[in-house]
């Protein structure tokens, strides 16, 4: 059957980007209730042209929650198992939320805007709701909202070079996760060097949405020369970079420990945070299964909408292929997945289990590689 | 520009009748992370089909959210201003959810299935992540959670025939806004005599997912003579009955009263809950708007993407129109909107600002009357 066209109402939040973002996607889809360009050229074309030059992508849906007053910090630790008592203002920290179960509830950027201010910039769950239920039940005293602040991103190798066409500032002054205040034009923007890519670049929050259009025209301008492309988030980029999905590969049913976020965390931070004694019994039992990197050789592979069981070759074991797609750099499969937590070695076979038949492939590390 | 396809992905949550109800829709939206279908042949030809005939209509996204325990109706309660103090099980309530400041956070239908265990049937919020929230802050001894209970629906006329045709207990014994448990060729379901349209029918809550293909095709199997089509919640049939779509009609920042919920619930019941006091302010002082019928004449509008700002004749008060399209059937524009509350009166003439230039309309009442 064909693919139904996205129908557009009212209850879909409306990117400032939209009018120039919505031209030439071939597919879209809905993050956080505001439209997500899914795809321009097609998957491999968006991705090659990523790696070597500059996108501009409507990221409008990675929508803002803002924690602001008194107990700002304390809630804001209160939502996560990473430690955030060092944070300070310019300074962005990934961090997953998580429940009274240690499940995932989100996984966003946390920027701090001040010391009382902070804005979760958040994957597709209503964490304004989850906040706002957490404070006023348990009496914090913030005022939890949502600012109408959409970001805008570049990314690619040509980011730099184009955004310093625009912005007075060195951008070799923000540091990964970095963020500083400034203009362009006269448009007041946070400029982060963050990204949903592993490409580098830059995502910039609008505060004043009547100004997208200008914006948007702005950067396409400054790009003159780059070949500067509308984009979007890539799957085999993001796949190949490790770059986990909320929904696609967490979610509430699964925790930070078996999904290797505690890479961003220690365990045991001073202070009080939901879920800690949930978090606690896993790491000190150790987590039942874990995400890895998987390779498979052959033709290519997609699950756009299933979840592909695998077992690993010589065990009982069973687990689960969250995404996956061919890479046409690589040559093979690149996946992301859940196996047992003692069968993660790089190597190991694994057979999975999809519509169209069985195929094997192997486990992998960080670089891709199935030999340890 | 022409429409981008929905692009499908995990993280959108598969509907268990998505094979079926997918074949020959033409658009889809997403709504509760789970993709809707929104036309078939034609709004104007779907909803003519829906008042003559009966459709079924995968409408899975209406997710349950499950609060159960010592304290979920305590909780439940708590949630809303509506007075649950007589809920009993096998009745179906549609209740306004608030915040603190009064705003609408949902408006569920919520099903007592048991003294203490609750469905909120909801609209397009992570309504889970809200009680969640509110319950763990607070330390309501409930557990919250999502049951993996999707519904599919039975509207039109000739609905009641259908399903009288599967199922063994007398239909007429189940009134509106009652359900009852009871099995379909050996699938359990709740089987409410509710719907979002103006044209009668039910809603069959499926639990086990694996069962979703087979309960549609028995459905359309026992369809047969009675000209029955896939369909979905239409446009036109819903403005005229005057249902209210949450994201699109009342958000965050829409109280009951002023979107004419209040209809739903007396002011003062005893049961304490959140945002109590807020309501009660904005119920002494009086809502500064309210929501309204309008009819405009002329060539048709819509308003898929917009709000259409409104002025009302002879005064300077303004509003806005949130849903708006052709009535066929009528033969003129049928809208939903805001108006400031001493000016709801049926005649009133208004002056809305489209896109493409100002029309003349008038608040209607009801029957989509302009004259009282």
């Amino acid at each position: 059957m064909s693919s139904p066209v996205l129908s557009l109402s009212r209850r879909l939040r409306k990117s400032p980007f939209e009018s120039r973002s919505h031209v030439g996607a071939k597919a879209a889809s809905v993050y956080n209730h505001v439209v997500l360009p899914t795809a321009y050229a097609s998957l491999e074309e968006d991705y090659w042209h990523l790696r070597e030059h500059v996108q501009i992508w409507d990221v409008a849906c990675q929508v803002q929650v803002q924690v602001q007053g008194p107990d700002a910090h304390k809630l804001v630790e209160y939502l996560t198992p990473r430690d955030l008592s060092k944070i300070v203002p310019g300074q962005c920290v990934y961090a997953p939320l998580i429940d009274e179960k240690a499940g995932i509830v989100n996984d966003p950027i946390i920027l701090c805007l001040a010391p009382d201010r902070f804005w979760l910039s958040i994957s597709d769950t209503d964490v304004l709701l989850w906040v706002k239920g957490l404070a006023i039940g348990a009496g914090f005293d913030v005022e939890v909202a949502d600012p109408n602040v959409f970001p805008v991103s570049l990314q690619g190798p040509q980011s730099e070079t184009l955004l310093s066409r625009l912005i007075a500032e060195p951008l070799s002054d923000i540091r990964f996760f970095r963020f500083i205040e400034t203009h362009i034009d006269g448009i007041p923007l946070v400029v982060a060097r963050t990204g949903w890519s592993g490409q580098g670049g830059f995502e910039l929050y609008l505060a004043d949405t009547n100004e997208g259009e200008r914006l948007w025209d702005l950067l396409v301008d400054a790009g003159e020369g780059l070949n500067l492309r509308s984009g979007c988030p890539n799957l085999i980029d993001r796949i190949e970079t490790g770059l986990l999905s909320h929904g696609n590969d967490m979610t509430l049913n699964n925790n930070p420990i078996e999904a290797g976020l505690d890479r961003f965390f220690k365990m045991g931070k001073a202070a009080d945070y939901l879920g800690r004694e949930a978090l606690e019994r896993i790491a000190s039992a150790g987590p039942d299964r874990r995400m890895v990197r998987m390779v498979v050789e052959g033709d290519a592979i997609a699950n756009p909408r299933e979840t592909y069981p695998l077992t690993v070759a010589d065990t009982q074991g069973c687990g689960c292929v969250t995404s996956i797609t061919f890479s046409p750099r690589l040559g093979f499969n690149v996946g992301l997945g859940y196996v047992p937590a003692d069968t993660t070695a790089a190597g190991t076979a694994i057979t999975i289990y999809t519509p169209t038949g069985t195929v094997t492939g192997h486990i992998a590390n960080n670089d891709w590689q199935t030999a340890d």
